[in-house]
C-alpha cells in the first residue's frame, strides 16, 4: 500500500535522527509513549501545529482557533486511550497582529484546558515575518496494559468509526469535542485492537492504520456516517474529523456495539468494514489531506502523475 | 524593576489559563517542571523556536539550523542542572522549500541529538504560506533536589557568567555547545542559589532572574567577558549567548571558583556583580531581544516612549 508523501517524508527524515529505544512507542503513531520510573504507567508525548490559510482564517475568532489548537493534540491523546495532563504552548506572531489577539487565543486555550483536565506550564512566543503559526505540545498518561496503538489490528478484524465524516470545515473543525471520554473507556474495556484518530481523512488515515498493522482494508463506503451537507468523497478527504478509527476483533463486536449504545447514547458508532490480508487499496480510493502533495487524488491519479515525472 | 513587552505579554496570557498546581515549577522558569510518579525525580518540560529572519537565515546551512534548533531548548534544559531525554519537533514549511531543506536540517538534529543524549520520539510538518519555522519540545529529568530555578537568589548572592557575551550573530549563534556539564555540575553539587540561561542578552535576562528572585542587582561593566568583537553594549544586548547567569551565596564563591577551574579549565567563570534588596534597574540598563517591542532601547528611552503614549 502506497504512503502518502507526508508519510514518505516523515519515514525520510527519521532516519537522521537517533529515535526512542527501549520505549514502548516512539515516533510514527497518534503519540509516543514513554516509561516514566513508575511501574505500569507511561507519559504520552505529542505535538501539533496550526498554520493561518491552511487550519484557520484571519477572520476565524481568535479563542475558536485557541480551542481548537489545543484540542487536536487532545484527539491523538484520546486515540490512545490515554488522559492529558501539561501542555505547552509556542506560537509564532507576524507584525500585522498585536497582542489582543494572542489573548483571545488564549482565552480558548484556557476553555479548553478547564473542559479537558489540561494544565499550560509553559510556552514559547516569537515574531515572524508573515502569518500566524502555533504548535502545542502535550503530555498525557495512561496505564500502559491499556496503550493502543495503530499497529495492534489483526485481518479479520472488524472497523468502527465514532461520530459522522466530511464537512468540518462548515464548523466542526472550530468547536469539536476531543473523543477523550470515549477513547479512555474503549481503553478500559480493552475491546479494541488498534485505534488512531480521523484528522487527515479516512482517505489518508485509514492506510495508515491497515500499513502499521500490516493489514489491508475493505470499506463498504454508502455505510459511512456523514455529516450534514458530505458526500462520500468529502467523508473520505476532507479532514478534520477528529473522530476514532476503531478496529476490533470479531467476537468482541457485538458486546462491543452493546455496551457503547448504553455508554454513550448520543454517539454513533458505526461499522464501516473491516481489515483484511494485506491487498493494495481500492484503485479509485481517495488520499486525505497531504501537506506535501496538495489536494487529495485518487491513487490512479496519482500513479498516473508519478509515472510520468 | 519594570518587566519588557514580552513578559508582560506572556504574564496577561497566563490569567486566561489553569497552571499546574501542585507542582514544582509552572510557567515562568527555563523549563517547567512536573511530578512524574517516581519519588525523588521530576520531569523537566520545554518548548522553543526559531522562525527564519528572526534566528536564521534561509542562506544559513539547513544543518547548522536543525543544530541550533535543538541546542536551544538543551541550554534551557541545561539551566536547570537536568539531563535531556525526548524531543518532538515541528516544522512550518512554506510552498518554495522542498524536502531536501528538511532533510539537512534532521541531519542537523540528529548531530545534536546524538551528541547530547536526545532521542526523537515524533513530530509534525505544515505547509505555512510564507517563512520556515520551527518549535520544539524537549523533556529532561533531574533529581528534584538538585533542581535550579530563576527565583533561589538572595541579595548579596555573587553573579556569574559562563564563557563570554556579545557578537553571537557571527557564527556562535548557529554552533554553540549547550552548557549542559556545567549545569548539572553546578547543580549536583549545589553551589548556585539560582540559575538560567542567557539567550535574550543579559540585559533581558538578568533583571528576569532578579525580579523572580525578588532582589535588584548591581553589575561591573566593565567586567562582563566579551566575545571578540562585541562591546559592552553588545554583550548586554546581542542575545543569543546561551551561557549560564548563576547567582552563589558569597561563603561558596571561592570553593566554586576553585572547583570550577579544575573542572573546566577551558571555559571561562567570570564574577560580574552580585544581586541586591530590590531596586530599579540602573537608568541606562539596555534591554535585550524582546518580540513584542522591537530592538533594545535603555530603560531611560523605554519610559519616555511610554510616557508619551
Amino acid at each position: 500500500m502506497k504512503a502518502c508523501a507526508e508519510d514518505k517524508l516523515l519515514h525520510a527524515l527519521l532516519r537522521f535522527v537517533p529515535i526512542p529505544k527501549n520505549q514502548p512507542l516512539g515516533p510514527g503513531d497518534d503519540c509516543a509513549a514513554i516509561k516514566c520510573g513508575k511501574p505500569g504507567t507511561l507519559i504520552l508525548l505529542k505535538t501539533d501545529c496550526i498554520a493561518e490559510d491552511i487550519h484557520f482564517l484571519r477572520s476565524h475568532d481568535p479563542a475558536k482557533v485557541g480551542w481548537k489548537a489545543l484540542c487536536r493534540p487532545l484527539s491523538d491523546i484520546a486515540a490512545m486511550g490515554g488522559s492529558p495532563a501539561e501542555a505547552l504552548i509556542t506560537f509564532f506572531s507576524p507584525p500585522d497582529i498585536d497582542p489582543s489577539y494572542w489573548k483571545k487565543f488564549y482565552r480558548g486555550i484556557g476553555r479548553a484546558a478547564r473542559q479537558f483536565g489540561v494544565t499550560i506550564a509553559g510556552g514559547e512566543m516569537s515574531r515572524q515575518k508573515s502569518g500566524i503559526a502555533v504548535s502545542v505540545m502535550l503530555t498525557g498518561h495512561i496505564d500502559a496494559k491499556h496503550l493502543l496503538t495503530r499497529s495492534g489490528g489483526e485481518p479479520g478484524d472488524l472497523l468502527f468509526v465514532t461520530g459522522q465524516l466530511g464537512g468540518s470545515i462548515a464548523g466542526h473543525h472550530l468547536n469539536f469535542i476531543p473523543r477523550l471520554k470515549e477513547g479512555q473507556w474503549l481503553a478500559k474495556n480493552t475491546y479494541p485492537s488498534a485505534m488512531m484518530d480521523i484528522s487527515d481523512g479516512l482517505g489518508s488515515d485509514l492506510p495508515r492504520l491497515a500499513r502499521a498493522s500490516g493489514c489491508g482494508f475493505e470499506v463498504h463506503r454508502e455505510s459511512i456516517p456523514r455529516r450534514k451537507g458530505a458526500d462520500i468523497r468529502g467523508a473520505l478527504s476532507d479532514g478534520e474529523d477528529y473522530e476514532l478509527l476503531v478496529a476490533v476483533p470479531p467476537k468482541k463486536a457485538s458486546l462491543l456495539q452493546k455496551k457503547w449504545k448504553a455508554t454513550f447514547p448520543k454517539t454513533r458508532l458505526t461499522q464501516i468494514g473491516a481489515l483484511t490480508p494485506p491487498q493494495p487499496a481500492p484503485p479509485d480510493w481517495p488520499g486525505g489531506w497531504d501537506h506535501f502533495e496538495g489536494p487529495p487524488k485518487t491513487n490512479r491519479r496519482r500513479e498516473r502523475k508519478e509515472s510520468q515525472s
